[in-house]
């Protein structure tokens, strides 16, 4: 060992011992005949006494260290003069008598600072260097304590961790599947799982009653600012459970992990359980931020067919918002919020808004098409008081609209500070819609996924209106993030098969890509469901961080490249022959 | 729930207790107007009863079901007349009152039972339904054990779990890649990692001190038996080590999970440690097997130039084990043992023997060329005593004949029943060679990985004899299986370069494949070391499996298929499109 102590563990109580550290030169100062130096490592930081007077060699030495220089000293540990009270070492100081230098470093490309002066790309091609900051690191430490904590907990109830293969067949419904050729098995394909759905299935049909897994997961789409093509979920199924026994059990687990991880208890309630239809009419969202209000008033009554406002008239929803003590936005403002819901990823044709005045009165973008009276009763509906802004979308179908008007919600949250990174708001949607119609594919698709399995009572809906039909199926949304989702699934072959037809496969389809898991269930299946949270999400939720990438060791670009690695990149043409598969550019 | 209690937990004391249990029918029986089930979960077995005299219609329901089918009864814990000491519920009943066919079963296509009638292709085509079997299970439930205890017991130490990527960059030194075609990087490939062991590097050098991960790692290879494409090591790394440190670290964690998991306490005393070259010297192997003495004895001195007989005469190494008692054994037992070594995968050239008789002479297949004073001198030599069977394996590569004698000495361990699988043996071989002669690639290759550190000592040696230099390498060796193997490393870019250059790497190839880790060596890499245990072989040892499928849910064949999910298989030419790629298949 290089060391007998970190550098993150003299205390006071240590003055008079001798030590070895080792660790990255953070910084170094001297000051009159002294040299100071930060000793780091993932521990903690100490400082190093170098004197002039007593051993100039020495000193000498310790001054032509650099910056992330990798040392070994040797010393006594001693009390400070003065004394740092914002690190926990700052009581001592190391008085240096050996110095060994065990790496050189070049000059790092940015600082190793909590505000490095470095840029994403420069962090992410030197990730080695970045995972050196403290901000960094504790991410990856808090992940880690999340796991830990994760297993422990599962554990204790009995769920066995098993793990699933990486190298499965390919199942095309849902996202794009990472595909890997056999050299074995020339001409055919494995593909990178983007769930162990079907997997975790079997095990339930297996009799392993409860399982979990924190596993990667695999998804080829066009990457957006917080998606990844590898992922990671904790993974879970039960057997012999209705929905409400899958929500308490990890209930209970969020808890264990709030209070264990962040230290918050989050107390003995349940948490808020919100029908899917209750959360898109209040907050057009099936994952809505609850730590503010600022609910959805629907205002069709009020203003349709009031007045002359034609879009309004010919709207199938109209609703809105309001914004306390907003009323005196300049116009400025007011066009950026106009722009923000009319931009491309929005798509809101525009935005009325009414500000209530001092004296009561409502002057209104729409004012010339409706009497002061329709507008005291829009303040009245809105509940708004001098001072406020209210905030209106409106759209010929009813959900499109309550999503514009959504992004605007959380837009005037942030805004008003409501959004606070350090409260949670946990709530369980349930109640989803089976499917949802897809205009792209011209069919109904799962919402949830195949497998998930109706509600009892709607069953008879299937054959007569499979859109109206309800999924056995819950998210947890914490902060507006759907952090977790599951359902209770299908182990009837006869209900799996109907489901399938519904969503557009032929029987043949469905029993090429789906067989293995409908012939399971001929064997006895056991009810079963279960859930899957989103790690990397989760995780950034509990540090606080705007992006998973930075709770992720080494993520991948929004072109999936690791730029560090500089992967993928092109392979030989004897390994494509092996292979037996040759590429076949588009030209550009 | 659809459960009060598991099938495993019921007592004399719950006697009178209503219940609800649900499982799976095991084996039913009629005696006597009564119906007996045998009703099994994950937790155990609970004996149901029907009685046709209280409620015939219940009975009637009772006994159609078939066995497999999942149900749900209740009814009231009873005390049996005649008890089962057998099973932990053995001494309970449960006097049915309602019964819930929760979903049938087709009759399996095996037997669920701890001897099953299904053959190994059946087995794993209805993995689902083998998993049921309860020796397969608690497989599975060990490893969740070993699991959880080893991260329980590194996270006690302080180190971190850190996920690194699946989807890196192609490294084909080593074993060969598995690679995956990137859309959205058309023409260039991410491969799978053999391990994550450039990456744990970089965590290294960026400052992570300790870090583990339990993870899947990929080699496209030929399968031999007990292989598969996918599998888990225990990967770990440290820093500011040395080879004794990681050592101790290590041999911590494999008592721990002796202690823990096995029930079995390996003491204080620390584990052997036999220098590779000690340990192909005596057991001609560098993964020795300890459970059993049978050392090799060399026999240059005594057999060679001593008589007539030519192949001894002209080897390089003759060596002998003595098979205590052996000696009766008949022409046609030493005709196979002959067979054995001359097969194939063993490869010597043929076998000589000697029976010490009743009288202590030696009767030898060499008796011609070799005077009785010859023989004698082997009998002293070989120390072996009236009965015993002195077997000898020469050759004119030494290293090799030690290999084949190796082979026998395993072989001849097993017959006399010395590898009992509930003694363990363990010990490090360390010391290992730097490189070895690949005379397939005409060069020096690495023996256990490119980034290795050589012995300090023997750093001179690298430019004038690498062939003769040591590593600082170390095996975890136990029952004549590596269950881990590691090494310290390298960790200045310079001598990296350098190990590249004896590797036969031009500087471009060596930054083209490597530069990212020789560039981060370059920003301050401490001191570091570490280790991989191979998860499912350490599991296997501790399950006494024969192959390493059983410790997996869902195995792959020598094939690399998963015949349940019948995965690899062709994909949509769609999909192939999308990645700019096509097949190139050989005519067959």
């Amino acid at each position: 060992m290089y060391r007998t102590k970190t550098c993150g563990e003299l205390r006071i109580e240590n003055v008079g011992e001798v030590v070895t550290l080792a660790g990255w030169v953070q910084r170094s100062r001297k000051m009159g005949g002294m040299t100071f130096i930060d000793l780091r490592d993932r521990y903690g930081i100490t400082q190093l006494v170098f004197n002039q007077e007593t051993d100039a060699p020495l000193c000498d030495r310790a001054n032509k260290l650099g910056r992330e220089y990798v040392i070994q000293v040797k010393g006594s540990v001693s009390e400070r003069f003065s004394k740092n009270d914002k690190m926990p070492t700052g009581d001592i100081e190391i008085i240096v008598s050996e110095l060994n230098v065990l790496n050189e470093a070049l000059t790092p490309p940015f600082t190793i600072e909590e505000q490095t002066d470095g840029g994403d790309d420069l962090r992410m091609k030197y990730r080695y260097l970045d995972l050196r900051r403290e901000c960094v690191r504790q991410n990856l430490e808090l992940r880690h304590k999340f796991c830990i904590e994760t297993r422990s907990f599962l554990d204790s109830l009995g769920f066995l961790e098993i793990e699933t293969p990486v190298l499965v067949g390919s199942t095309p419904e849902g996202a794009r599947d990472f595909i890997v050729p056999s050299r074995m098995n020339p001409g055919q394909f494995y593909a990178l799982p983007q769930s162990p759905q079907t997997l975790k299935q079997l095990l339930m049909v297996a009799g392993m009653d409860k399982y979990f897994q924190i596993v990667k997961c695999f998804r080829d789409e066009d990457l957006r600012a917080d998606r990844q093509p590898e992922f990671t979920q904790i993974d879970c199924e039960m057997s012999f459970v209705e929905q409400d026994d899958v929500i308490k059990t990890f209930e209970a687990l969020t808890k264990h992990l709030f209070k264990t991880v962040r230290g918050i208890d989050l107390g003995e309630e349940p948490f808020l359980r919100m029908p899917w239809s209750e959360a898109m009419r209040r907050f057009g969202s099936d994952k809505p931020d609850m730590r503010f209000g600022m609910e959805f008033v629907e205002l069709m009554d009020v203003l349709k067919g009031t007045g002359e406002f034609g879009v309004f008239n010919s709207a199938a929803y109209i609703g809105g918002i309001c914004a306390k003590g907003c009323a005196s936005y300049t116009r400025k403002q007011l066009d950026e919020l106009t722009n923000f819901v009319k931009s491309p990823q929005i798509g809101a044709k525009g935005l009325v808004y009414a500000r209530i005045q001092d004296d009561g009165t409502v002057k209104s973008s729409v004012d010339k098409f409706y009497t002061p009276e329709v507008l005291l009763r829009l303040k009245t509906a809105m509940q708004a008081e001098p001072g406020d802004l209210i905030l209106i979308i409106s759209g010929e179908e009813a959900n499109r609209a309550r999503k514009q008007l959504c992004e605007l919600r959380l837009l005037m949250g942030s805004r008003l500070g409501l959004r606070d990174k350090n409260k949670f708001a946990l709530l369980w949607v349930v109640d989803f819609p089976m499917f949802e119609w897809s205009d792209e594919e011209q069919r109904l698709m799962a919402m949830h996924h195949p497998f998930t399995s109706p509600k009892p009572e709607d069953i008879p809906l299937l054959d007569t209106d499979p859109a109206k039909v309800c999924a056995n199926a819950y998210d947890m949304v914490c902060n507006g993030v759907e952090v977790g989702g599951g359902s209770i699934r299908i182990h009837d072959a006869v209900l799996q098969a109907k489901i399938f037809k519904i969503l557009g496969f032929t029987p043949e389809k469905a029993q090429e890509q789906f067989g293995f898991l409908m012939n399971a269930f001929k064997y006895g299946a056991p009810p079963h469901g279960g859930l899957a949270y989103g790690l990397d999400r989760f995780v950034s939720l509990f540090a606080g961080l705007d992006s998973i990438r930075d709770c992720i060791a080494f993520p991948k670009n929004n072109s999936g490249r690791d730029v560090m690695l500089d992967a993928p990149s092109a392979v030989d043409k004897k390994q494509l022959d092996e292979l037996q598969i040759a590429l076949a550019l588009r030209n550009q």
